[in-house]
């Protein structure tokens, strides 16, 4: 249901290529906003696609309580009842439902927690997630991981790696009618070398269509993310899509884009915008800074949005200053396609093979080094 | 610097016709959007272009007190500032000003008060509204105004009026290049005719090119409210623009056309968007409330909006319940495009002579007896 297609760059073990779904093509690497429940914060499906935005992410924990997968499925599914053609990943909710702390309980089975919007109890299971996320009609589904708080802890990494592989096992044995969209496998393993490698070879024998890399920058040094990316990444097969989860700033997805991984999400874009954070080429803007107060350029001369073809930094500082709602819009609608700007820069010079030089145009520039 | 002509329709005193502005003609009747601060909340120019909006409402007041009209000149003037390429009309700030109640000095000059943003010392008088509306640039102009809160007080009632009519001749005798766009005087008076007849003799010898009615509305009973519009309307030149400031609903519309006002300007689409409140063809929709919990239909069938023709009148619910910014997005737009389709229509109903029809139509839908 899914394919995927990609060349590796001449000149690092970046790839950049094609993943094919049945709401169309979309070129990788790729960034896929975050639209936890079936709303990306503030933008419309129109000011997403016109900012370049191809596929999207959704959470299958925060819809599950609200509306409920049922309701989204008499609506004829996700993408219909939010109003977006294009491609849709949705996460499997591990990530949340292991948040919850003590308020979840988990065994072999699952986990099972209480709704924090009725209060009733929720069972989640590799194989009720699998339903869910099939009911919702999304193009690729997560299977049910373990995700650990704290990647330094060997016994938990352990524990947690070696669950999430049967689970995996579970999710995979289901029958195929049972089976949502492209269902990818997800590598946990915490800060361990060998915990990750024996992880992934266990995940690679079950032959998923493509995989994620879990459990990283959840607290720990960059340095230790970065490092235990580039060593996951090599433990993955060329030829499917490698897709590192929840992470980045810009300066992360240049660094993990020469790596090798293709696939994308993270809140940053959404979230700093509503936090009159922007992110531009000459590095973060704190648009309430009042050296903006009276500045008539766009806040990125680089960027061709609608806010920075329309807009002057001193109209942004003022609906900043103003709390208005329509500063979070167009400050979203810049950070979302930075993001896609970014990564379709990233393709080209992957392309080209010339990402070094890329990388470190963009890291001084960025760092105001240029 | 504003052209008007307007036809009679045949069966009721409403007209149909045209404003011509620098920034472009505007059909009439015609209804604003409330840009408070340089932004009509939520919503980009684009969007409200899309949904038919065709001139804006911004306030002199807030403008004034921040960003401050020296920056919003030297950013190119307020359209420039907004990005907006249609007609704009600020108020004076007479109505924001005489709100703050104890805290605004108020003599024969003007008024001062304090900024509640620096605690700065700000002196309004006609001719200083005149020199910061010149100064935003904008496309028609009020006149200073002295607004009472309580329009059955005689006393207070011919005062006000007698005073704004003072300030009227004030901003009447400024020298032509020191006068902003087309400016408008206001008619006060409160709920007695024979103040407001007096006043619209005075305000009529000034030869304003247009001419609104203010002080209604403010609290009063709507019985009383549409008595007065309709006496005063009856006081002003058939041939210049009639503007009601401030009011209303659709109902009010509808009304107030019929009587022969030709602009609107009112918060009401906007704010009771962001409060969850959607004007239909059916009347006002409450979208929490959970009857439309599972609705597949748009919220207003007979609407052609981004909103009504993208989303379901349940994933609007579920954007409310969970107060996504996306639902006062999609809501605020469905209310401006309500509005503007509202006086598209009527201004049809009056060029073809067919206004009672229509009105009666409106007006059992709208009530839910159709």
């Amino acid at each position: 249901m899914i394919n995927f297609e990609a060349s590796t760059a001449s000149d690092c073990a970046g790839r950049s290529g094609t993943l094919k779904t049945e709401h169309g093509d979309v070129p990788t690497p790729l960034f896929m906003p975050v639209g936890t429940a079936g709303t990306v914060k503030g933008l419309t499906p129109d000011q997403l696609s016109s900012a370049g935005v191809r596929m999207l992410l959704a959470n299958t924990y925060h819809l599950h309580l609200r509306p409920g997968v049922g309701c989204i499925e008499s609506l004829g599914g996700l993408h219909s009842f939010m109003a977006w053609d294009g491609p849709v990943l949705t996460d499997s909710g591990g990530y949340q439902v292991f948040s919850l702390g003590k308020n979840v309980k988990v065994d072999e089975a699952g986990a099972v927690f209480r709704s924090h919007i009725d209060g009733s109890k929720v069972h989640f299971t590799p194989e009720s997630v699998a339903r869910t996320q099939r009911a919702l009609g999304v193009d690729v589904a997560m299977v049910l991981d373990v995700v650990t708080g704290n990647g330094s802890d060997r016994r938990a990494a352990e524990s947690a790696a070696a669950r999430t592989l049967r689970w995996a096992v579970r999710s995979r044995e289901l029958p195929i009618d049972h089976q949502p969209g492209a269902t990818f496998g997800i590598m946990q393993g915490g800060l361990f070398e060998d915990i990750r490698r024996e992880n992934a070879e266990g995940l690679l024998e079950l032959d998923f269509p493509g995989y994620a890399v879990g459990g990283l920058s959840v607290g720990e040094e960059r340095e230790k993310t970065m490092h235990m990316a580039e060593y996951s990444v090599g433990l993955l097969p060329a030829d499917k899509p490698r897709y590192m989860m929840g992470m980045g700033t810009p300066e992360d997805l240049v660094a993990l884009c020469g790596m090798g991984y293709d696939m994308f999400d993270c809140v940053l874009p959404t979230r700093n915008a509503r936090n009159c954070t922007l992110f531009t080429s000459r590095g973060v803007v704190a648009i309430r800074n009042s050296r903006y107060a009276d500045d008539p350029d766009p806040v990125d001369p680089r960027c061709s949005c609608y806010t920075c073809s329309n807009f002057s930094a001193a109209y942004l500082n003022h609906l900043a200053k103003r709390h208005e709602m329509l500063g979070a819009t167009l400050a979203s609608l810049h950070n979302v396609a930075f993001y896609q700007n970014l990564v379709e820069e990233i393709r080209g010079a992957l392309a080209l093979g010339t990402y070094g030089e890329f990388a470190d145009n963009f890291f001084a520039r960025y760092r105001g080094e240029k």
